[in-house]
């Protein structure tokens, strides 16, 4: 079962008048059918439950301070018409209630918690962003990690893992980014990739090692072969070959731009630090070493980042730049490193 | 004030046994001093509110078909770390009590209710989501609409009106978008702006008249100077005019494909229609009418929107294409038209 939460919230210019604004919304829970519990706050302002059928609850705060707040619950089969009709009622009477006195009134779109199909997949800053997801795709725990790929009407199927959200068949822009934005020629070259495997590198490249979770490659292979095409089907191909290695230490990057480590290391950048050196010492000296960083508000993880660089066996120079990933919902920052 | 709002929600295999779950959680109630009161539901499940210190609220729900639910609400104000602890200490305590019945675990991030600084703007296909944003730099109403310009540590300044996010300093996309993608050649043409008040098209095109609400124009060229340049503070330039009717008609074009309608019509689709055929009438033969649609989810607006295309007065040909608009959080669709 899953449960729609709705908010609606009154920010009011001064305290609300407390018993006149509660008695006049009386008339709509009675209506209702609704139980009301009237709470002692210990001088925290009003507080008012009501219970009604099909298991809705009503909460409702007059806080002193100038914040009028209304929950309501309902399970998700619920009868949604007679539910917005309630919420209608009460911020119609509200607003005729505190008329003079409203700066601002907020009725959010409605929380959907406990859903099999879950849409909220907070960003790499920590907020709070719903998804156009309708259907889990594919969802499997490996050994390593979770992994779900998910539906999206219009970024098309998503890769979670461990709940963070790596890429989408709309995420061209990150694989570009990825590779140089086209200012590289690939001819000839050997590329090593670390982490990849929904794919998408591999689609776009031409030589390559890679050590991964087979179970990442199996569930992109089948769905998200906008993606990667077809280049998982096969794990060798005239000029690339897919290694699965799975080393002591775990090579799999995760959105935050650090490593997951399962053994070696219980230090995350101590470990980035460690794959970072040993990346760079494999690196020819023309080679170009690419990688994303993290999102472009995380401005202190990015400075971190930017330190370890400095402090690599050998010395490099890197550029940056911050591309829009369109499934990320925040802007990212990737990395250019080359050999001084 | 504000209030912080947390929500934890457990989605189990089978219906919890609720006696023990909420037996096992009282001690971490009872330490914190919270006042329980229980519900009658009418059979629909457990049901619990805790009030604590400084207004804090616990709404605990274990709902009859495999749910529990925890809200916490606490005051902006209140210890940060020590309601992170309570949360901590019931979604561990509940992982044990529920051990082996868990399908999932959400802790979403807080949502925060009656702030100063409104930082949740749903996107047109009506999800919840989050923005980055830090301070309101402009917040006037005008005759005509709510005019909003909101500082995203991401983004840049971002433009709102009545609530539609338009345009950030950040969408250099939308505007290369709207003037056809750098295929186009300006060079000696004659541009008319519908809408366009943020300056981010004037300050890439020649010549134009531009119909506009004046306080858009004042509030953009102080405050979103990254996407307008210097272009908005002189009205007429060597090659552009800058022309404020506001017409018995007004012609601001919002984010959900429609005009603000104020006088004339009732109806937004035939006012639309209306502009439409007026636009395709003035347009010279060869010309090109670049127009955003709406978000790439709203399929049915979108065919609405074709199905007018339809029925002009001058038969036209359109293409169409999906573009990323970074401060959007949802894909957008934009026209060509031109006249067959």
């Amino acid at each position: 079962m899953a449960l729609r939460h709705y908010t609606l919230d009154f920010n009011l210019s001064a305290p609300a008048d407390c018993p006149s604004t509660v008695r006049g919304l009386h008339s709509i829970f009675q209506e209702q059918e609704m139980t009301e519990t009237v709470h002692d706050t210990e001088g925290h302002g009003y507080l008012a439950t009501f219970i009604g059928k099909n298991g809705r609850l009503v909460i409702l705060r007059v806080h002193s301070q100038g914040l009028v707040t209304v929950d309501l619950q309902c399970c998700e089969g619920d009868n949604i018409a007679q539910v917005d009709n309630l919420l209608n009622a009460l911020e119609k009477k509200l607003k005729s209630l505190l008329h003079g006195n409203i700066r601002g009134v907020k009725r959010l779109p409605a929380l959907t918690r406990g859903a099999a199909v879950d849409r909220y997949w907070p960003t790499a800053d920590g907020r709070l962003v719903e998804y156009d997801i309708d259907r889990v795709v594919y969802d499997e725990d490996s050994a390593y990690q979770n992994i779900k790929i998910l539906h999206s009407q219009q970024f098309g199927n998503i890769l979670i893992l461990n709940g963070d959200v790596n890429l989408a068949e709309s995420d061209l822009p990150y694989t570009q980014a990825i590779m140089g934005r086209g200012k590289e020629n690939y001819t000839g070259k050997e590329v090593l990739i670390l982490g990849g495997g929904d794919g998408g590198i591999l689609a776009e490249a031409v030589k390559l090692n890679v050590y991964i979770d087979q179970m990442v490659i199996d569930g992109c292979r089948t769905h998200m072969r906008k993606a990667c095409g077809s280049v998982l089907d096969n794990l060798k191909g005239d000029c690339y070959q897919v290694r699965m290695t799975v080393l002591s230490i775990a090579l799999f990057l995760r959105r935050d731009g650090t490593f997951m480590v399962y053994s070696v290391s219980d230090s995350t950048w101590e470990f980035l630090q460690l794959i970072l050196d040993l990346s760079i010492k494999v690196l020819r000296p023309t080679g170009k070493y690419f990688t994303q960083g993290n999102c472009a508000n995380l401005t202190e993880a990015l400075a971190l980042y930017e330190e370890q660089l400095g402090r690599l066996s050998c010395p490099v120079d890197f550029s940056k730049e911050v591309v829009c990933v369109p499934s990320y919902m925040e802007l990212w920052v990737f990395y250019t490193v080359w050999k001084k």
